[in-house]
């Protein structure tokens, strides 16, 4: 365990931030995962960093702020903190998240004053959110197999069990359990380019979705680009974005998506389990929601609501049916799994890095060619072993997907 | 324990700090420490806080990045999060330090190189230092009971033990372990206010310290201030920058310093036990000094050195011999504790709030008063069962402590 922990740790350092000498390295990080977060200095000192600063995040405190802040304090924000963060990463630090917070938190908590903290927070965060999807520097997103989260992926088993059930799952998704993981993290990578070179030379105009309960077209935008696996950062640096990952994906046409799509998982949003999604598209935008209940259904009105670009998708992603993660069966309740289990699309915010970047463009030009904007970005799973996938090049439709899996 | 942890949180929270609606609190705390910072952060949002910002230290990663940093970046700093948090603190927010890190920490670490290293962070961190000790807002500095410091306070002990016996320490010398702890730090600042109302009418020109080996006169600055337990920051509001407290503290004159004087407790400098002090000061400099052994010789003279200050006091602080701390017989290793064991003198760094403030002074004139100027602030013990104190007040001299006790 200690030594698959190291390996995981210089996976991290190395794969997925690639620290570089001089370089500067933010973690953000549950409490609960110091002696990973420990062996990732180490490797990230020895890899050459100045400095390395760990935000430790506890679950606690965040719920002890919904709890006691007063009422009028509870969108206030910590501006000098985002503002150094911000510096930071202007000024090149690459940045690691390690997941592994309690999911449903916040199940508790009224969604409104979610909403409303969340919101003031992404206000508050632009600048830094937008140096992050932009690229600005690597960055990566790992995870780390707290109680909490075990107890939820396996709530039939002992704490204990289900905590090593879990890193298990992690290690093995993770490739970290393989000879040579480095090794491994780089002929997987091969393979993801190798996709979406593919995809890219097709420049298909919009893909159909077709199921047993799915039939939709989704537009892509003008000057998409397809990525998967490593991409490279504005500084030059390679970098992984997520481990794991099998994803390959690209920007939507947020005005060009008609049609009705089921969900296939459920969708975690917020502590709430939102279960049997069915959305109908109209001009890309969703013109109505059904969920299993009407308490989930409220929820999900809700965050399409958030703002312009909530209620329209800003990524569209193929995974095959067949991947590990998919075959392992295990729902992580965390979409850093879950989306590499299923193809899927996100609601909210596209990634600059999936577009073509035109000297001079406006923001208006940049939506225009399809991009989406919006404080949220939420994926949600729609890919099964009964999805068909064509794609349109302007001229004729060719198959992707046939029954879940590739087809090209 | 959990009631006592409980109490301590809300002494630090409404007695440390006395946190203000609206205001932010910045918490540095050891990771072994995150059972009390739930609880401060708890009692803080409740009394008002609008955030609270947590930044836990690592030992374990501390210690890293010495061992495998590389040397080129060895000195340097996180500018944005030393520029974020002096943002912090002169927009009002308050501070809150936990200590109980391990103090021995560095000591396979060459000095030279945490020399290095602290000159650096002292440079980097002037203005934030500035904010902090003029108290432009509230601060307080508390400790948690960690392993690694209950084992080094009592050696002989099972750690469980000891960790359980550090507390009682704590709890005790803290006055956490009383009926009402609120009430009763308010009763003994009010005892330690009248020792220094009467301190401040004397308007003494110099101390003499006599025992049966120190001889020596400490001249106090012109405009000196006597002060001690609470005090007000700059934003008006009433403070305990340390927790616990028996001390009543001026600024010495950094000119006027002259004879010979013993340390009474061994001083713990940067993970290094130095053991029998004798410094003999010339015109408020040190210009010989003695240790029991030629490598704890080695660095004092080399922390005498650090900068011009730093061979000049700046601090002298009178404490009872029979202080609760004193009589306790525990020597934590911690200068927050030992410190009020003894009546203890500090080389380097004066504070400001020792001193009137006359406005459009130069750094000049107020250095030439006598306050003294250093990165650094090393306190160490001169006080026991043997010493006398006199204060002369221009045309005569009266006993102020005799045998180590008030005689006034």
């Amino acid at each position: 365990m200690n030594n698959l922990l190291e390996k995981y740790a210089e996976v991290a350092v190395n794969v997925g931030v690639n620290i570089q000498p001089g370089q500067e390295l933010i973690i953000n990080a549950p409490i609960e995962a110091v002696d990973l977060v420990r062996k990732v200095v180490d490797s990230a000192y020895k890899s050459g960093a100045s400095n390395v600063v760990v935000f430790y995040e506890d679950d606690y405190t965040s719920l002890s702020r919904y709890k006691n802040v007063k009422e009028e304090y509870l969108t206030s924000q910590v501006n000098w903190l985002i503002d150094g963060i911000t510096e930071g990463y202007r000024n090149n630090a690459a940045r690691l998240v390690i997941l592994g917070r309690n999911p449903t938190l916040l199940k508790d908590i009224n969604p409104e004053i979610i909403s409303k903290v969340a919101r003031a927070r992404g206000m508050a965060t632009k600048e830094l959110s937008n140096l992050i999807t932009s690229s600005h520097s690597q960055w990566s997103i790992i995870s780390y197999a707290t109680e909490v989260w075990a107890s939820q992926v396996f709530p039939n088993l002992p704490v204990e069990d289900a905590v090593k059930e879990l890193w298990k799952g992690i290690f093995s998704s993770c490739r970290i359990d393989t000879p040579d993981p480095i090794q491994n993290w780089s002929d997987h990578n091969k393979k993801l380019h190798s996709w979406c070179d593919m995809m890219n030379e097709k420049r298909y105009h919009h893909l159909r979705y077709k199921s047993n309960k799915t039939d939709i077209i989704i537009g892509l935008a003008d000057g998409h680009i397809w990525e998967a696996g490593s991409s490279k950062a504005k500084n030059g640096v390679e970098f992984n974005a997520n481990i794991p990952t099998e994803e390959i994906y690209t920007t939507p046409h947020r005005m060009n998506v008609n049609g009705i799509i089921h969900a296939t998982k459920p969708l975690l949003y917020r502590g709430n389990m939102i279960d049997g999604i069915i959305a109908t598209f109209k001009d890309g935008k969703v013109i109505d929601v059904k969920t299993n209940d009407p308490k989930s259904t409220k929820i999900l009105e809700d965050m399409l609501s958030e703002d312009e670009g909530a209620s329209r998708i800003g990524e569209v992603a193929l995974v095959p049916n067949s991947s590990p993660i998919s075959k392992s069966g295990i729902l992580y309740h965390e979409t850093l799994f879950d989306e590499n289990a299923s193809c899927h699309l996100a609601f909210g915010q596209s990634y600059s890095t999936c577009m073509t970047q035109i000297d001079g463009e406006t923001e208006e030009e940049y939506l225009a060619r399809g991009a989406n904007s919006s404080n949220i970005h939420v994926d949600w799973m729609v890919g099964d072993e009964t999805l068909d996938i064509f794609g349109f090049d302007g001229t004729k439709e060719e198959q992707i997907f046939k029954n879940g899996e590739w087809a090209i």
